[in-house]
């Protein structure tokens, strides 16, 4: 955690937010030894961050001052992401890792070789998934919550919801064995795709490539789910 | 696991090799749902990959025609990574995914945000290290073992063995608010050294730029070790 996020439910006013939950109060207590006075890095939910002082500091509640955060959070990263369904524990990784590297839009989707029965995961509660990219934003010093959306269906995904995605940005799937490098540093809007451990099947690698997408690698290695996705973001960013 | 590694202990002679390892026979049950005649991708530890049939199999032991394998594993990735210690979890997967990024020399570093106590975790013992190695191979489909050394000292590091490391390639540290962004795509031999979480301190970064490294960052986001190591080896591959 490297800025205490607030939530609009901590907010009382423009000047002061309060911290209750004991997650972030026992952060304030075991990493940063909190003390009234103390300065700290601070973020509104998609607001701006900065410094702010501990006002108040009891068991149960911290109070800040938040009336001087006036910095931007970071810039996104121009990449929605559309990443096969993980296993959940993947999933709660890959969340954190792309929403620390700066992905604002993340589509998890189906495909074939996704086993069914993670769609009936936990995991994909609103409030886990919240949780995950609060973690991620934490870690990142970022304030701006991605959106997740959930495409139980690759057909419509294709057909419905891949058409206006690639009308505004540039789409890429990342599959082993593709014509192309993953570009690096790419400045206009991207959709990148990432498929499942064991990879697409081949008719959904057409489909994706017919609707528009080009085809990418990371090489002839064979890379986890989780570090592909970082190591596509990060040649991408 | 993308392919089967076979280990010096497991070739019996130049056309065959046995497997009895619990974990390895597993997989074949599991996942390849393997039989006699199959082929599969196998690899020799250190040596040549490529396509084997399996000759025998039982639940005990599995024998592989090794006789074919002629291909060469995937290019080396020319990056010595230098890594303060991470707490053991993060450690076994950090040598994962380094791995199979195709790292083949690493430095487990100790600075002063280094946790005493991880010197001591079992996961340093050379057998738990071996196995996180044999990991990485395996998922990324490769066969050359890194090389993993132990610097238990910062300042002994930093003067008697970085030097050396240094006359043969380009030295970066990576470390938040450095003037230079990621180098893209690095052709020559490069010294890639990381901090712990909490990053190095001020007097150890002096002292790593002092011996002729280049200071890097990733951007303002700040992330975790195992992400920001990732990042970095896929900026620089």
């Amino acid at each position: 955690m490297n800025l205490i996020l607030l939530s609009p439910d901590d907010v009382e006013n423009d000047r002061l937010a309060r911290v209750r939950d004991p997650r972030r109060l026992k952060h304030l207590r075991d990493v940063h030894g909190a003390a009234v006075g103390d300065t700290l890095t601070l973020g509104l939910e998609n607001g701006p961050m900065g410094r702010g002082m501990l006002l108040e500091y009891h068991d149960d509640e911290a109070l800040f001052d938040v009336s001087r955060l006036d910095e931007a959070p970071p810039a996104p990263l121009g990449v929605h992401l559309v990443l096969a369904l993980p296993r959940p524990r993947m999933l709660a990784r890959s969340l954190e890792h792309a929403t620390a590297l700066g992905v604002k839009s993340l589509t998890l989707l189906n495909t074939r070789r996704v086993e069914k029965s993670y769609w009936q995961s936990p995991e994909l509660d609103a409030d886990r998934i919240h949780r995950h990219l609060i973690l991620g934003l934490e870690q990142a010093r970022d304030t701006r919550l991605p959106e997740v959306r959930l495409a139980k269906g690759f057909r419509p995904f294709v057909e419905d919801y891949l058409p206006g995605l690639l009308g505004d940005s540039r789409g890429l799937v990342a599959h082993p064995g593709m014509p192309h490098e993953c570009p690096r540093g790419v400045e206009e809007p991207t959709t990148l795709v990432v498929g499942p451990e064991g990879g697409f099947i081949d008719w959904e690698v057409e489909q994706l490539l017919a609707a528009g997408c080009q085809g990418i690698h990371l090489g002839p290695r064979i890379l986890r789910v989780e570090t592909a996705v970082t190591a596509l973001l990060a040649c991408l960013s």
